[in-house]
């Protein structure tokens, strides 16, 4: 039986507030007892990545402490309740099925009249069979071309994730000969944002992804009705050169304006949309559908793993652990996001979303407030970028922020230079390895500016290449971290209500229905 | 006489925290009263700018504390010691000048025996002469075509400073006709960086621009030697293809292996750059010097108007006390900063930077512990994207995040679409508007799911349209900001010793020096 308790309700981490024991990482990580520590603190994860906590502030009574909590708060008991098809989003009162778009995690999961898997399954059929048509010059522009970039319009989830994800593999498609479309992205409002796109694109081979699982999303109709003015102005049909990705009961479903519509649903949030027909669209249009199958493979891997009940042995659940350590003992309020790859660079823009919007809530699963804190802030950028600019506040700043490194060993267009007796890839790793001991052990000086005082603590994932497969295991493994956060928190972490008040009152102010101090705003904003 | 206290040894300052008062702005921001206070809480900025802080948590008595607090803290003082030439960069015994490079504010600056504005100048002039020789075709590669590409290569402030600039006025320019070169920028010493950069330009006809101060950066010297090694594969001449910004002391300031070498000097950081040489070359390459002496005027005129000694008649030293009684009365740990504008899409990377870098410190500018909160963390995404990402948190989260909010009345492009009775541009502004409001007064909801509770404060910086002058006086904006931060925590804002010990440590793992954990990760990343 599950049973749905708050955080400081549960005995196991009532016993590790009162241990309240800070571990000392410039001593833990030293010497031969820190080599040791490293090659013991790691879990295999999937994609061929490695997950590595030594540099965390956990010992083993800490960790012992950890898997008493997974236990107590159920979370694999939970994760399987989510997969098999309980209504989690309770708010919202839906199932949450994210997991189902890359494998069957458990029993079938019937809603609506239909099995679920057999549902996303079908949009990914005939996406890849569409994707393979407009590669192969079957379905063409106007004049029987071939379309050569695909611009998705969409915000949020529809923006964010798969703009990451392409971004990811973009170099290694190149590199690897699957590289079939260039893609753009459309999101703003702000008109800027649509003409610089339109601009810098050749309107008459373009193929447009309008993705709204509603159809009412105001800065994407508002950008589909821009997109299709730019069409028309340059004597095209809008319907030759747009598809729809939304929801079955959307006005976009049925609609002549597009040339194919592909569905998702209601149990698939936003921000998880990268697995879904929105990520599969676009990414199988740029890279061609077998990409996108490795891809879901590495996150059905992850997800696979993510069952295992022992979280010593589950990457995602003892990082969702070592999260809530962080927040709720040891009181830090944000966390950073650092890969040691350029191909991630939106990466973390995209774990911002993820996290923030699923965790960044002060009531729990019943609505009732919570009285600890929960979701930290994100953020975070490309190293060795972010080294030349807000590193020093991590290491040498009054507040300690955890930091969550990702490396690989090889890059992925394959270009390199060796100067100095190494390559660029050689010293971004070393910079990396570099950081994590010099945030772990600090440096003593006798002149306080120069001086680090170290326990800073980080985790890395580390991989052998930023592959489809891989890539699918690192977002899955973040979705899943957080899914088990949340568990933690007791938080509905699928639902979004925080968004809906500035909705409501922006179109208060478009309609000029207002008053006081907004009316004074809008004034001021000439609108 | 100037007196160099730490911020807690401020009497005003004491007074504010013995006061510890929280104002409520779901009252204060509420009805008629709400109205008068936006109308009465505004700064006039440089650029065509207003600073409104109506929405932030001061009232008149909390403000007549900050003004005592900028007096005792003798922040104009301060401002004139540092744009007069005294040693404000203690650390490395620094003058600090970047000021100087948009206008001369006090006395004439003069060091290593020249008058420093004079300096400035003179590298613009030449920079502006250069770059116009470039655009009438006077510089032409080895077939004596036009370059049509700049790509600039340096990391940190060589990069974030000026890509934001070129980004945030790319988009006028083209609409204005003053587009020259499209700019690139290869930061990362991730090899993919340079590879994608270099795959998607044209190398016959691009101009690299090599960033280093000293000469020695290792992310640029690698990414220089990458770029010269695609010269030669492609039977192009490199020195006929770059050129340099660097100090007059450097290796590079007088090889035979650049077109030019433009300079700056050590009286101006790295984060610093934007109105440099490094600033210079690139944006008067992309958009002609014209555009750039624009883009000095903002900051310019931004800088007079922050020599100004009441903060309530200066918007960069309010919003700097602000700041601090967030931080230090309040409690609150990071600020999001939110231009409401895609072409600001970087700036809050820049910010990042700039703030973090100069006030993520731990001692004050004599070496000594500070025992109270310095900079906090910053992040940002461009409006509307953030409202379906982080926003979540930022409305119901447990902690609270001040914002920074940035709008404009116009659009760049001057493209838009009217859908529904508004056009995007103002939708754009309708939402920032409606933003403001939601955070401050929230929403009553009996379903807590759905319950706002408000008071989270936050600023807005209006302005017409985003010009160069605008941008000039919102870069400025921000580092008076910060440095008038910095005067109060009593820090040095302008070394940056942070980031050392992580390029020791490196350099150790690429020699094979290492041994302990350190050897651990440099096994597990293949080095």
């Amino acid at each position: 039986m599950i049973a749905w308790k708050n955080l400081n309700q549960l005995a196991a981490f009532q016993a590790l507030q009162q241990k309240n024991e800070k571990v000392d990482l410039t001593r833990e990580m030293a010497g031969e007892a820190g080599a040791a520590r490293v090659s013991r603190y790691q879990i295999p994860m999937a994609g061929g990545l490695t997950y590595v906590y030594a540099a965390k502030q956990v010992n083993d009574q800490i960790l012992s402490g950890l898997s008493a909590l997974a236990e107590e708060a159920q979370l694999a008991e939970k994760f399987q309740e989510l997969y098999e098809g309980a209504v989690i989003n309770t708010g919202e009162k839906r199932l949450v099925l994210h997991q189902l778009t890359r494998g069957q995690l458990g029993k079938a999961v019937v809603a609506d009249g239909v099995d679920k898997r057999a549902f996303y399954v079908a949009q990914q059929e005939k996406i890849a069979d569409f994707a393979r048509k407009v590669h192969a010059g079957e379905i063409v522009n106007e004049k029987g071309e071939k379309f050569t970039t695909v611009t998705q319009i969409g915000i949020g989830g529809s923006d964010l994730g798969p703009r990451a994800m392409y971004l990811a593999l973009v170099n290694g498609a190149k590199a690897q000969g699957s590289f079939r479309m260039e893609a753009r992205f459309i999101s703003n409002v702000d008109p800027d944002d649509a003409a610089e796109v339109l601009r810098s694109v050749d309107l008459a081979h373009t193929l447009f992804i309008l993705v709204s699982k509603s159809g009412t999303t105001l800065e994407t109709l508002t950008n589909e009705a821009f997109v299709k003015d730019a069409l028309k102005n340059a004597g095209l049909n809008p319907a030759r050169h747009m598809i729809a990705v939304t929801s079955e009961t959307s006005p976009l479903a049925s609609s002549s304006d597009y040339l194919a519509a592909f569905f998702m649903d209601d149990y698939i949030g936003g921000r998880y949309s990268s697995t879904s027909a929105v990520g599969c669209a676009v990414l199988s249009l740029a890279f061609g559908p077998e990409i996108f199958a490795r891809f879901l493979q590495g996150a059905a891997d992850a997800d696979a793993m993510a069952k295992e009940a022992d979280p010593l042995k589950n990457a995602a659940m003892l990082d969702a652990l070592i999260g809530v350590y962080e927040r709720n003992i040891l009181g830090y309020p944000s966390t950073a996001v650092l890969p040691y790859s350029q191909a991630l660079s939106r990466f973390p823009a995209h774990l911002q979303q993820l996290d923030m919007e699923s965790n960044g809530k002060s009531v729990n699963r019943f609505g009732e407030p919570v009285d600890y804190a929960t979701g930290p802030v994100i953020f975070g950028e490309p190293g060795t970028n972010g080294q030349h600019s807000f590193y020093q506040l991590l290491h040498q700043g009054t507040d300690i922020v955890p930091l969550q490194f990702i490396g690989f060993r090889k890059n992925q267009a394959g270009m390199d230079v060796n100067i100095q007796n190494s390559t660029s890839q050689q010293k971004l790793c070393a910079n990396v390895a570099a950081q994590i001991m010099a945030f772990a052990c600090g440096k003593q000086d006798e002149n306080r500016n120069k001086h680090f005082a170290g326990n800073r603590p980080s985790s890395i994932i580390v991989g052998d290449q930023l592959t489809p497969e891989a890539l699918g295991a690192l977002l899955a493994h973040f979705e899943n971290k957080v899914m088990f956060q949340g568990f933690l928190w007791n938080l509905n972490s699928f639902d979004q209500e925080g968004v809906q008040l500035g909705k409501v009152l922006a179109k208060k102010v478009l309609a000029h229905e207002t008053d006081g101090a907004l009316k004074v705003y809008s004034d001021l904003l000439n609108i």
